[in-house]
């Protein structure tokens, strides 16, 4: 059953959407004036509702009766803004597409690589594994010397993993996974460490946090991280706050990286105004230093320039840009990327899930009935108006947010295949296709919960001690 | 005997001593040609470059034949550009006047309080000790919140000293002493614990230096430092590079300060643009930070709120304006502050002495030769051209250096004023008063060499090391 607005409304205007909504209002209006049935109110209420939430995402602006929508003023940080409507930074994504972000086009913005067949061959070959269904699936979809990587790899020469987040909350959300499950994956198959920033002094310097909740959040964050079922002699998790006391080679590297980065840079890159407070300015280098191997003199015994790989959203490039722009000026080796598709929100591929936004989002506290609420209440359908019609076109996989989520969260490519086929040929409802999104997630989080019950105060002291871990370089 | 330009030449605009430098070249071609007495070609030539080294530190510029000197813009960070030329920051000290900087008039623009001779006597009754000779000659002239601190003081709460050095180099100069001999004093007449920042991390951003060179600079001013005679069980002293890694309270401050103060506002306390790196747009938080007990958690015992005294040059000032501004905002107290002047370099006090210049300073390495050709050959005169205008119209104590080193350095009040009667007077020549420098800072010299021969690296390694200190808060 579709619950949405019809697809063809993300090629409207703002304009045209405000005036849709406003129409759709005065049909509810009208439907409850003239007593209509229940059933009829009931689904343009939520048609109403739908388009409300669709009119903000794309407009960034509430909907309000009679105040036609703002001036949409796209700011297009370090990428050229007439291309499209696209907006990519480490704080905001938003496209007016229902389908979301044109990545094909990022790849050209951000001159990255596309991960093609061939790479992904080769990562197949060179592991001797089956590539991880984020690769099949193209939702890590670009890279920066990943071929490097394997060159070296090949040649028995090693690498470290570095990935992070931005502990905002003590609650994280399905999305902020991803990294960490495909993390977890090329640790096994690579065999290789890994070090977590939690970017606690970030979310300090951004947010209206103390450092000791900030701090705190880092920590339950950190819980999270491990129940993802991380090596504990191969991983070495660490807050900022933390670290940086503790560090005899982190600080050296930030400044390092803060010598060789103007404030025309980071405006630029972050979009940084001189209203914006200095640790703001400087932080980006915080976030460069562990690409640099001799921040952890004890987990490398002091060796530098060993290779690092970055795994992370396409939204955290610029910082890793920026890193790799400096590396060579400092005498270390650039990192190397694997990029990410953002994990879109349940209303829609137009912007990513926000842990700040609990209707957006899949919490992994949620409880399955939770779960099934949000799917069924929220996520956003590419099924059509009615039953019959949705029988006679078929769905729109393309901008189905449960079809979107079933790509990263269900293993069997066979079944995908089937799913996609059945609601494109209409055969299979919206109510049926959630269904199955619902039987996906609940054992998924329902797991992830008992794993993260077993995760004690101990076991999180251990991964964030600064120590040696299994591995010679 | 008078060796420098005439002291009116003070008073001229950067035109006019730019034409009494070529008249003076004129002159000297002339009594050349017309194969003068030596004496008379030397004499001549000495006066020539005086008037070189006058106009170069008059208008920044090198005397070139044929270019009159640029516009002279004298930019004034967040003080009135108007008002006069004194350029004041935390890198430059300059002014057109030979007398030195109007401290006055400076006072008035930084908005902080005249040490008078009530504060004074207050010390000496707080302390029981007479004033020191800094205080007594106005060399520490300045304060903010002084009198605060004596209130608490006279209540039985304590404060602590916190005072810094930026290593730009292995050579420190007599000049670099001043806020350490003061220091020194205050630590022994309050008995409270100091911490010593060396900002090494600042030279290795502002500076064209490797973080290797720049700790190793911060060792070995270390060194010079505890030469001072500080007690080692009441004295901290870290370089930032070291201590920023080890210290589990000093970069949360940092980060704190760091959050509170905008782009704009180090824009217009330190004149920095947007072609500043971000390290340097940073940098001041880190200056900032040991100002607050927590910073310290060693010595501290972890007790916040603890109330700091900066005992140090005014150039400094516009570090710990930023600090005060911030401190309530982070429900830290403000630190209290004593000013100096700045020791003038040897060749006048329009600047102040340099590392950096070699004839403009007296190292601390400085063999009892060099230090007494130096002062014959570069020290500023205050006398007159001739010997027989000398004893009629006498030498102006004002603008001669070799009198103001001996207010830093001569212990005695009443042969100081002896002194200054018979050069003003005109009985005592340029050279008899050298003389008398030459013969104090040789002896002082030499002892601190003695004590620093004294400084073995295992005090270093002790005196760096974060410890509890024999205090109790």
């Amino acid at each position: 059953m579709a619950d949405s607005p019809n697809c063809d409304l993300k090629s409207l205007s703002p304009l045209q959407m405000f005036e849709r909504v406003t129409e759709q209002g005065e049909k509810v209006r009208a439907l409850k004036a003239g007593k209509a049935p229940k059933d009829e109110i009931e689904a343009a209420v939520r048609m109403l509702l739908s388009l409300k939430l669709l009119y903000k995402t794309t407009t960034g602006q509430d909907y309000q009766a009679g105040l036609p929508p703002r001036d949409l003023v796209l700011i297009n940080n370090g990428t050229s803004k007439e291309e499209d409507e696209d907006f990519v930074d480490p704080w905001t994504v938003q496209t007016s597409n229902a389908k979301g972000v044109d990545y094909d086009k990022l790849i050209v913005r951000f001159g990255s690589s596309k991960i093609d067949t061939d790479l992904i061959n080769r990562i197949e070959r060179a592991t001797g594994q089956k590539p991880h269904r984020f690769l099949r699936r193209g939702i890590f979809f670009s890279h920066r010397d990943m071929d490097q990587i394997l060159d070296a790899y090949e040649n028995k020469k090693s690498f470290y993993l570095y990935t992070g987040r931005g502990p905002s909350s003590q609650a994280m959300h399905v999305g902020h996974l991803i990294p960490f499950i495909f993390t977890k994956w090329l640790q096994e198959v690579f065999d290789v460490p890994l070090v977590v920033q939690l970017t606690d002094d970030e979310k300090y310097l951004w947010k209206d946090l103390t450092i000791e909740k900030s701090y705190e959040y880092a920590r339950e964050n950190a819980k999270d991280i491990i129940a993802c079922g991380f090596d504990i002699n191969k991983t070495f998790i660490f807050s900022d706050l933390d670290y940086l006391g503790t560090s005899t080679g982190f600080y050296k590297n930030i400044v390092k990286v803060q010598k060789h980065v103007t404030f025309n840079q980071v405006k630029g890159i972050f979009g940084f105004t001189d209203s914006d407070c200095i640790g703001k300015i400087s932080f980006p280098a915080i976030q460069a230093a562990p690409s640099f191997s001799s921040s952890f003199p004890q987990i490398f015994n002091g060796k530098e320039n060993i290779q690092c790989l970055i795994p992370c959203a396409i939204d955290q490039d610029p910082y890793f840009r920026m890193t790799r722009d400096v590396a060579p000026r400092i005498g270390q080796p650039k990192p190397a990327l694997l990029h990410s598709v953002f994990f879109p929100a349940l209303q829609g591929a137009q912007t990513k899930m926000s842990a700040s936004d609990p209707n957006s989002s899949i919490f992994l506290t949620d409880t399955p009935k939770q779960i099934k609420t949000k799917i069924n209440k929220h996520a956003f359908s590419g099924g059509r108006d009615t039953i019959e019609e949705h029988r006679k076109y078929g769905g729109n996989c393309d901008v189905d947010v449960s079809f979107m989520y079933l790509t990263f969260f269900l293993e069997d490519d066979d079944r995908l295949e089937q799913l996609k086929q059945a609601y494109t040929s209409g055969e299979l409802l919206t109510g049926e296709l959630k269904k199955v999104l619902i039987e996906t997630l609940q054992p998924l989080i329902a797991a992830h919960q008992e794993r993260r019950k077993q995760v004690t105060d101990e076991m999180v002291k251990q991964f964030m001690t600064p120590r040696k871990l299994a591995f010679e370089f």
